[in-house]
């Protein structure tokens, strides 16, 4: 009988090796983290625990390592969904009200049915930010899981992929696929110290996944490290093999753009920055600073002419905002989709153009280099404040997304690795970006960079 | 001394054999187009002739032919450019009074560039409706090139591609290039008995091409015979070689849509399709015809939001039909552009969605056949009528664009041929069309139906 302790700190991959050492199997594993996760289910961070499918899965891989014939390295190893993703049997809410009591459906998403190929094991779909549309993670319906960093005062877990990463952070998995519009995997990630990954846009088939903006969502896992992020993208893609392989960081170019993504930042996010930047220079990362106005022409065009996300949330939900259901969504979330339905066709196709130009000039712009910049520019917020007046939650939850929407926008793959914490423990973070498509570089450098911080 | 008369009625493919062959030579081919040209801008068909340009590369052209290199089965063969095109040192108009003094670009467009590398002729640039956006073929400005096909009423010489097919039919040159983002190169070929060819998108490069549409703008040759078709499309692509041949009829099947293509039919251009389909039938195609629902989910779509086309020519065009230039543009033009400042970014969203819905659903319904209707339900209309009664113009030039809109909302290549006459003498036309990106067979299939079809 393996001791908890190691269980619940264990990387996905780790559990693997322990389950293949024979330290461990899939059964034991999955009953421990079935208790761990019906624990957090009373703390709001699974919505669902799906037992009686991770008991019969994990009896399928404890069978498979029997026969010899174990599906890969993560077989026989947990997971959650946050609960946009289908997953048969149990209904997708969407942290929702509205659809709490909606139908179970009858398929997995495809990138759902391509984990359980792989041989993971279903633990549940844990909780969001309603429709996934903030940065904080605030629930007013299913309640908002605390960031577990802190044990005194409540402070957001961050989102919308909350329910992801407090559910690893607190140990109910190793490993939960979340959603990434605008920052919800690399948010979340960052106020609880763990790895999130988003991937490019179309990697990650995303049928099946409740869409919040068709063009931007894309599919990400949260995770305690960069070989279960690559392990991840490999299963949740279908894909058997990596082109993935540990950098020399001696040949890594790292931009450190100057303008936007340092405004206003807290004294412990800038130190912990530049240490991992230090550091990095130090095994020979090549480093240059400079100021980065894309990230102005960015913000310019979306001042300018609207939100491309707000535009298609109100695509998707005009039929719940626009009628009587309102008064039963998150007037937050309301307030954000409203500002859609106020865009012209002109401003979208503006948008449309000037993202498509500002995209191709951001692969000029690095020209093989990594973009390195906090992931947020502040750690966790306390939620009572926010709560209590609905003009600062827009401005904390703006100022959250800041850094990383512009990533979204320029069509980026990001690694937000943790930098550190603050004096009162709070996690920091540090966001690595590389033009979309270049996910097999991104991780590639991202190994290398997580072993050298490690030695900080 | 080649005769005129066998010169002006030549296909392209004929004169660069002609050339081959010794008949004639390219000096001497463009000396008799350069001549023919200069008169056809007196009746408003050119708008500008690149005579030096031609001479030069005629020259080129024969020495290449004298030192045994020419270049391919186009060397020495003249073409004329809807003056959308950047022809490097001329203007590029629109057709709009706004351009008319505008200064010469530098810069040939890339797919003039290509076909200049196939040893092409440049003979100028032709005119068309402004900025492209309507299916007569009306120009204001510079005057409305009158459809040769009857000589004693003016008729439309269909559009946007006016000058493109008024310049082929009467003998100003063997083939000319337009575009086509609602029927603009379908309608003025169908108009003037001649092939006109649309392309799929993004099959042809249209940088440096004056937008209309960017999602539905397509570049295509009008043309004497399906094989020169195939022949420019090769050479607009810069492609030496091609995957079409001609196919065996006895395994084309075609699909008749009887909803909405054949609403509102004039007789004799029934008539003329159903002798076709007879003819192809009897060769061997199995016809079948069908309600095609989609065509009514289309002009749904279309009315429930708005125009695809209006919204971006909104967005290329806001400057000028927004402020004081508004009155120096043809106000049906102006009409029709302000259609899309109307649709907000949900309508355009609900546009594109729908629309990429039906195009697999309509790559589907055909199942690797071929749609056959009627490219335009009736034959050119008389000009002065429309000119005197916008309401008129606008319900006419509806009905023109119909079946070819459907096309290029659908994102089929299309390929017009023509079907005969009706009594008068004015050519009707018959419209074949794949699903995007089916080219090489619809080419294919294109020459063995061409040929059937002379037969009866």
């Amino acid at each position: 009988m393996i001791d908890a302790e190691t269980l619940s700190r264990a990387t996905a991959a780790g559990i693997g090796r322990l389950i293949a050492g024979g330290v461990t199997d899939p059964v034991e594993v999955a009953e421990y983290f079935l208790g761990r996760a019906t624990e957090a289910k009373e703390q709001n961070v699974f919505l669902c625990v799906t037992a009686a499918r991770a008991k019969r899965e994990a009896e399928a891989s404890l069978k498979r390592y029997r026969d010899g014939r174990a599906l890969g390295p993560l077989d026989g190893v947990p997971l959650s969904w946050k609960d946009l993703f289908d997953v048969a049997g149990s209904p997708t809410t969407a942290g929702s009200a509205l659809l709490r009591d909606t139908a179970a459906v009858q398929q997995d998403a495809p990138v759902v049915a391509n984990a359980a190929a792989a041989g993971m094991i279903c633990l549940g779909k844990v909780n969001l930010t309603e429709f996934a549309y903030s940065g904080l993670g605030l629930n007013p319906h299913y309640g908002t899981p605390a960031n577990p960093h802190d044990q005194a005062v409540a402070r957001a877990p961050g989102g919308s992929s909350s329910g992801s990463a407090v559910s690893v952070a607190c140990g109910a998995n190793p490993c939960s696929i979340g959603t990434d519009t605008g920052g919800s995997v690399r948010i979340p990630a960052a106020f609880n110290g763990l790895v999130g990954y988003k991937t490019s846009e179309r990697r990650v088939d995303k049928s099946a996944v409740f869409p919040l903006s068709d063009t931007l969502d894309t599919v990400g896992p949260l995770t305690r490290s960069v070989e279960d992020a690559v392990l991840l993208d490999m299963a949740l893609r279908g894909a058997v093999a990596s082109a993935v392989r540990r950098a020399d960081l001696s040949s890594l170019r790292l931009v450190v753009p100057e303008s936007v993504a340092f405004d206003g930042i807290e004294d412990a996010v800038a130190a912990n920055f530049e240490r991992c930047i230090d550091r990095l220079s130090a095994v020979g990362a090549s480093v240059e600073r400079r100021r980065f106005t894309l990230f102005e022409e960015v913000e310019a065009v979306t001042a300018e002419h609207g939100s491309l996300t707000a535009a298609e949330a109100y695509f998707v939900h005009r039929g719940r905002v626009d009628g009587a259901d309102c008064a039963k969504v998150d007037r937050r979330v309301v307030a954000r989709i409203l500002g859609g339905k106020r865009m012209s066709s002109h401003d979208l196709i503006s948008v449309l153009r000037q993202r498509s130009r500002l995209i191709a000039a951001f692969g000029r712009e690095l020209d093989g280099a990594l973009l390195a910049m906090p992931t947020v520019a502040h750690t966790a917020p306390e939620i009572g404040p926010l709560e209590a007046d609905d003009e600062l939650f827009h401005e904390v939850n703006l100022k959250t997304l800041r850094n990383t929407m512009l990533g979204n926008f320029l069509a980026t793959c990001g690694l937000a690795l943790p930098s550190g914490c603050d004096a009162k423990g709070l996690p920091t973070s540090i966001l690595f970006s590389a033009p979309g498509g270049c996910d097999e570089k991104l991780l590639s450098d991202g190994l290398a960079i997580e072993s050298a911080l490690s030695e900080v």
